[in-house]
């Protein structure tokens, strides 16, 4: 490490600062538009933030900087660490009088896209505030993207891109497919979201609730206008809507990029997909059909439930229908571990996600075969693509930190005095920026408003190494990243 | 796999049956001494096995078997079976009239060491019956040892043997080193046993108490002659006798077998002992520090509970002194998180183990040093030893299926309608080996008499696992393991 890289960090840091200085003007129009006086605390952070971001990004300004390994790691951290601290301005300047620890909680929830709230009273919150929420949730979501499709492969952390996967790709120009890539992927979350916007709107939400929810679900977020959630509108039109956005964006958006820019749909032939949407269709199906039997639900409304209710763990976005921790023990359970999974790499869904369980099956079979045969030749594979040793080593450290990670912290949650439910679900639920645990605290009924301060940075933490893929962080804290 | 190696297998239970049939002489003796009529069901069942176990045996005789590893795999699954299968008999004829499923369930609970019991009303119970589930859970302590120490490193699963560790022993005579230490194993297990005996009656037990307590805490089993376990003696004397016991049999038996034989001490340098007692010293400490502060406890008694109970669980004997899930939500939450982790290798303990955990520590330190260097070269170590990838691979498949069998079993057994605590609970300390696990049903103060015969094979199957280290069992469920 070197001064070049720390300057080029802080440099790029003040420049993204200065565009969040620029996005706190939308809350603020909302806030003016109606006719709330928090509008003033979102122009005196734009222009607090504005004046600091462009101070520091000329005194810090360079030619390109020379971009490595170490670089990546440190900048990934920084970037969100300035993006978290940017976002918590507002809510703690606001009408809502919040302290550090909730505010930076909320804006890390935001900006991860978990989606778990402090705010209690959501009906009857400033339309700005709801919107900053909404609107962080929606860049962060553009943000984690972005890293999962270029900068994470290449950090040879979380992420099997699929550009990484057609082999014939590898040797044209990278840059040029990097920034039409970008543009196209931009293009195409814009669309989508005006796209949930509008299906939204015409299912019944105000203009207001329409914008907010496609943001949060195009981020796979799921902070809500209301306390009630989705459960607020009561139309499983919506609900089938929800499911298929939600969906939608935990598939990589390589598919659609592909698309765009090439008008093929072969990014379809990644493995996962297939694998994810599997599993989203057998347990929707296996809860609809136990609603049906244990609880007499009529079946067609037993399924859009239950259909929502998967998408919206699995996606990690964290909507509630119902609160369908009351719909039985199994469902309880099925939430509970669904909270480990997640969506797709190259989506904006969080969690252990499925190329993962993909290479994990393929090693654990492939490593019996080994117990038998051990001079035999076994291949993981994924999908047709051989996986090399270095990225099977990654998947089985990622899944055991996160593992320990969610071991360690549920302990310490319980150390400042919560029950191993509220511990363990709220503990996994940031770390897979899902957003509802189970147990009456922090279940999709209840909010984290009443959880402690201490324990509320320590969930902040969590989202942060959860939606960062857990080993960027860890990275960053070995003695080793800051020896010369 | 051919005619010849199912031969040798078969060959070699009939004789181990053998062995039983005359073990099942203990409790019949003991039913007799005590003027119970179920001396009968134990002499039946020693003539019914004995009789087919001889016919087998002789039928199957043959010369010395060419041993390789298929063979080992699977002849250490059809021992378990075996054990299982004749441990039930006794069960389903006596006078308790248990079905196949509690007969079956209570005798895999006593080989594998587990301690689970859905016997109630313990005080009352035939003394034949106690003695045979405390001989079972002796015999099984005995085979798992021995399975540890000569033939899991042989199959590459589950144990770094002190003795492939010993590299200037690699290259002598590796069976008569096997016959000696095997010799000088049964021999300290044989004196810990009676020492244990001795210093329980000499602190107050009956003479059959002690007898039965001490071959269940060097077994580390848990099976009581009380329902309320240790706690029916209410003497803290007896609570560290109990404590000492468990925590030298959760430490490898290589110890004291190197120290019987050579005169050495230095398999105390095994890397897993201190990382064990350092975490079973850490955990008791803030236990009673807990016990303390939040109910009052006086310290010296929070301390011997707190000790009892933490060694108790990661030996994963699976006693009780107390019902420890009422000392507040911190302590179930330990307990709970506990269970997974387990004593060391080459002991009567299951669960991960504490090698376990220092291979993955070290791998997951060298992996993020991979990340940041990819082309330095990162040795992972255990001890002095370096760590080869094989062994690497195999840690990290153990925990990975370890932990999919514990979330897939939790969830089948929530779809039994159990709750998810219950479930997972009941899950993790069969998979463990340990015992209780935390909630009403199961807890320490419970016990599985009420758990349905479905959920108990499941618990049955994964105890079985549990304690042939999960990938011996896998194996042999590949298609490939039973190609030509």
């Amino acid at each position: 490490m070197n001064a070049t890289i720390y300057r080029a960090v802080v440099n790029i840091a003040a420049i993204c600062g200065l565009y969040l200085a620029a996005a706190m003007l939308v809350p603020a129009l909302v806030d003016i538009y109606y006719g709330h006086r928090d509008w003033k605390v979102f122009m005196l952070s734009a222009v607090l933030v504005g004046g600091l971001s462009t101070v520091t990004a000329a005194a810090t300004r360079a030619g390109p900087p020379p971009f490595n390994k170490k670089m990546g790691f440190l900048l990934v951290n920084v970037l969100w660490l300035v993006f978290s601290l940017v976002g918590a301005l507002p809510f703690m300047l606001s009408s809502l009088d919040m302290n550090f620890a909730k505010a930076l909680f909320e804006s890390v929830s935001a900006i991860t896209t978990t989606g778990s709230t402090v705010i209690s009273g959501l009906d009857n919150a400033p339309p700005g505030i709801l919107m900053w929420r909404s609107l962080l949730h929606w860049l962060g979501g553009i943000g984690i993207v972005a890293l999962g499709l270029f900068v994470m492969p290449y950090l040879r952390v979380g992420g099997i891109s699929f550009f990484k996967m057609e082999s014939s790709d590898t040797n044209d120009k990278p840059f040029a497919r990097i920034a039409s890539f970008t543009r196209a992927f931009v293009l195409i979350y814009v669309l989508i979201t005006l796209a949930c916007t509008l299906v939204f709107a015409a299912l019944g939400m105000s203009r207001f609730d329409a914008v907010n929810h496609a943001m949060a679900t195009v981020a796979t977020g799921g902070f809500s206008t209301h306390d009630a959630s989705f459960g607020y509108f009561n139309s499983l039109p919506l609900l089938w809507a929800g499911t298929f956005f939600m969906t939608l964006c935990s598939l990589p958006f390589s598919i659609l990029i592909v698309f765009m820019v090439r008008g093929r749909l072969d990014a379809l032939r990644d493995p996962q997909i297939g694998v994810f949407l599997g599993y989203l269709l057998l347990f929707s199906v296996a809860i609809a059909i136990y609603q049906r039997l244990q609880n007499g639900v009529p079946f067609h409304e037993a399924l859009t439930h239950s259909f929502f209710t998967v998408s919206t763990i699995l996606s990690t976005t964290g909507f509630a229908s119902q609160d369908y921790t009351l719909w039985g023990p199994f469902v309880v359970t099925m939430a509970f571990f669904m909270t480990f999974m997640g969506g797709c790499s190259g989506s904006t869904a969080g969690g252990i996600k499925a190329y993962r369980f993909i290479i994990l099956f393929n090693s654990i079979r492939t490593g019996l075969y080994k117990l038998i045969y051990p001079n035999g030749i076994h291949i993981v594979r994924y999908g047709k693509m051989a996986v090399d040793p270095d990225l099977q080593r990654n998947v089985f450290l990622f899944f055991v930190t996160y593992l320990l990670l969610w071991a360690t912290g549920s302990v310490a949650m319980t150390a400042m005095g919560y029950d191993l439910l509220t511990s363990a679900s709220s503990v996994i639920t940031a770390l897979s920026n899902v957003g509802p645990g189970v147990g009456p605290i922090v279940g999709p009924a209840g909010n984290f408003s009443t959880i402690s301060d201490p324990a509320l940075y320590l969930l902040t933490i969590m989202m942060l190494l959860g939606r960062l893929e857990v080993l960027t962080v860890l990275v960053v804290l070995t003695p080793l990243f800051w020896k010369s």
